[in-house]
């Protein structure tokens, strides 16, 4: 099991010195949508040449154009690159050829998808890395568990690995471990919290004692 | 009917002297997804900074943290920005909220949507300034039409205006034309042409007979 760590509202400086205090307990270090939109890939470039030994995401959620979007994220030396599960299937294609040409991962990001259980049988039969559940933070306070997707994930998949991703707080983490994804991805559960040293390396011990 | 230039592949130095070039053949600059990927906002704030009479759009195809990231594309200058069809509607909604209070615009990009129809009359319920069909650049080679589509837009709207975008080119433009959207967002039609000045006046000045 792992951690990765999505940095949404830090900037490019204050998401390496907040690293710099605790990237001992992350595993994965996600370049948000949000700190994309505002920097682009100089913060993926920035990240991985300060952590090389880390793996980099960067959740570009690429809806279109799916090789040459997945080829900027590679070129800036991501690791794992996002594609939304409600894209068409030759998108999703294009970016999981260019990942393998280039030894790459693929995260499928579950957001809005409908029918999870067929969704995630294509996925696995396309050979896809990670599929990950995520409840939008649009809507975390209808209170909707993702926990149920998790379970649909891991039943139907023979080749890829689950994640699950949204508002994921230390309070939770006893659930969602129950549930064995093979990524958790916490934002807010470190970055808002009082301590988050002693945040990330809760999350972490815990994570690593399953 | 406007004209609106989609800047995918170009870097923010040959966009604006490109711009330089064909600006007065342009009503709206799009910032395309893959040029926000790779530059993030400040491509959006060097285009509007040097052509501040011209609106922007930042393509960036929000699927969740719509007033976060609304409000980010705003903050950058940006006149328009888009957001996904298939979000949850809450997504979309907290997009307009942010959009009214700044007084800015919000084009939502019908990709993947599959019951266009249902979703056109909610987003016209909900006063989004544009829908846009779009055929994804991934599936073009499949020749599917998005004019059957505009035409549904153009039926069930009565508050919003419709866009077209998805490899329009000076062949093509006429059928376009004849269907009568507000936008028509052309990319490579202009900038891969072997002579863009001529193929932007040309788009341009037939776009303003109508």
């Amino acid at each position: 099991m792992k951690l990765q760590l999505a940095l949404d509202t830090l900037d490019i400086e204050e998401s390496l010195k907040c690293l710099k205090l605790i990237h001992e307990y992350v595993d994965i270090i996600e370049v948000g949508t949000p700190m994309l939109i505002q920097y682009g890939l100089s913060a993926v470039r920035a990240i991985k040449s300060n952590f090389p030994n880390h793996q980099v995401l960067a959740d570009a959620k690429i809806i279109d154009a799916g090789e040459f979007e997945a080829s900027l994220c590679f070129d800036a030396n991501a690791d794992i690159v996002t594609v939304l599960g409600v894209s068409n299937s030759v998108t999703i294609a294009n970016v999981l050829n260019v990942s393998r040409q280039r030894n790459k991962k693929v995260m499928v990001d579950l957001i809005e998808v409908k029918d999870v259980h067929s969704k995630v049988i294509e996925l696995d039969e396309m050979g896809v890395d990670y599929i990950c559940v995520h409840t939008a933070y649009d809507i975390q306070s209808d209170k909707r568990e993702p926990l149920d997707e998790l379970q649909t994930v891991n039943k139907a998949v023979r080749f890829s690995k689950s994640a699950i991703a949204g508002g994921i707080k230390l309070l939770t983490i006893e659930e969602v471990i129950k549930n064995n994804p093979e990524i958790i991805v916490v934002g807010g559960g470190i970055l808002n919290h009082p301590d988050p040293v002693f945040a990330a390396k809760t999350f972490y011990k815990r994570i690593k004692e399953v």
